[in-house]
């Protein structure tokens, strides 16, 4: 079950440009939480060398979405409303993987929050964002 | 004045990857304000066709970073501590243009608005999202 | 029109309790947009003598869905989904007064903005928050 | 040291006009984690019955608030700069009960997050509101 999901959200975010172009990898998905991992190249960085705000936010983001698509049944798929995300420290490292999880799932609205964590080779993972994000249940199967 | 104000930022820009490999393009900046534009481009963009509010949120962020530093005095730098955006309708235009302003430029942090609009080619602009972002106010030059 | 809808919703704020303890009033409300004022008692104070953030949040909050309310076609109602709110500068003085308008009336969710202005006698009002507000449209009518 | 701490940070809750009118008590605090409690009143609530969601803004923001000062060194005092909250599920109980904790503690800010709990008597706690909070570090002692 968690498996036929992940394969079936897998093809999703390769169906999605901007995701598929960015890098984000699916790492889990099932119940309600989503898994990410991006390999940081130097198109995602700032001038100053860390990850460009903007990349973490579509993470996070993206990341949410897939907890969100995990918990509706099938036949509805989670488009975001808004988002908040707090950066909390400078990405530095070469890898960023990101954890979202459900914390309501109505029939109209789903919240979830996303924590974006780096990890520089050989080191600790750093919390580096967290973000709350509310998508829209709209109708119709495979976004 | 303000031309030089937008060919440094123009520069810097430029020196921050993950903008220009999106494509951000400075229009103008002076006094706490900014216009940036973006020409969609299919990688911008969901599986849907619309774009990515990854994009969208960038673009916001990264908009209202211009319209907070040019409401600093050239010996600091914003950094983004926060930001939260509303994604009104979707963005299903050729360009997207977003405009900027600083409600509160302080010591030590700036506040500041963003407005997105898409446009297709020979229609009005409609409004698809709006922002608010923190940023910090950071010692040292050009960012 | 707009005379009748002001007179219904300002039963509605006087049929909310914490909103008519806070002291609340309605100034007009139509077409998406909505004013309210506040006179500062010394219960709403920090105990530094500025206005509580969770005031400031409450008339944002709250004017936004008489905003929102007045968007709708009266067999529905507004109803907080989140917001997000910037304390841009300390609220010192006697009066507070908001103004909130409609971004987006979907069907299923509304985006209003506030804007809370701190007025001391005799002196201009002066910007001290901004929040941007998402509300579900709640079947049902009078709220 | 947590209780010197919590007798503290109870006196400068109850010279908080705002937050001692409301009734909000502070259960514990320490070490960067704080947890609140307030019995809901006739007066904290909607025209529908349930907690207004000012109250529950009110509550979130003010322990985050706790649990930043016991993040601080006593010579500051956290001062909110903004935040964001999802209300997730209508507030019905006679209590409310608020944990934060905070997430990152740096020398000009500090982000915290807050869960905000309803209890109706014998029965279990139900997450009803999420909020994560942006706080400035602000020279001097006692706020």
């Amino acid at each position: 079950m968690a498996d036929a999901s992940s394969d079936e959200l897998r093809e999703i975010f390769k169906a999605a440009p901007f995701i598929a172009s960015l890098g984000v990898e699916l790492e889990s998905v099932a119940g309600g939480e989503c898994r990410t991992v991006l390999r940081v190249r130097r198109e995602h960085r700032q001038q100053t060398g860390v990850v460009h705000a903007g990349v973490i936010a579509t993470l996070a983001d993206h990341t949410a979405g897939g907890a969100a698509w995990s918990a509706l049944d099938g036949s509805a798929q989670p488009l975001t409303v808004e988002f908040k995300i707090n950066l909390l420290r400078a990405a530095a490292g070469d890898h960023l993987a990101c954890r979202a999880r459900v914390l309501k799932a109505g029939r109209s609205l789903v919240v979830a929050e996303s924590e974006v964590y780096a990890r520089a080779d050989g080191s600790d993972e750093t919390l580096v964002a967290k973000a709350i994000v509310t998508l829209a249940v709209v109708a119709g199967g495979k976004p």
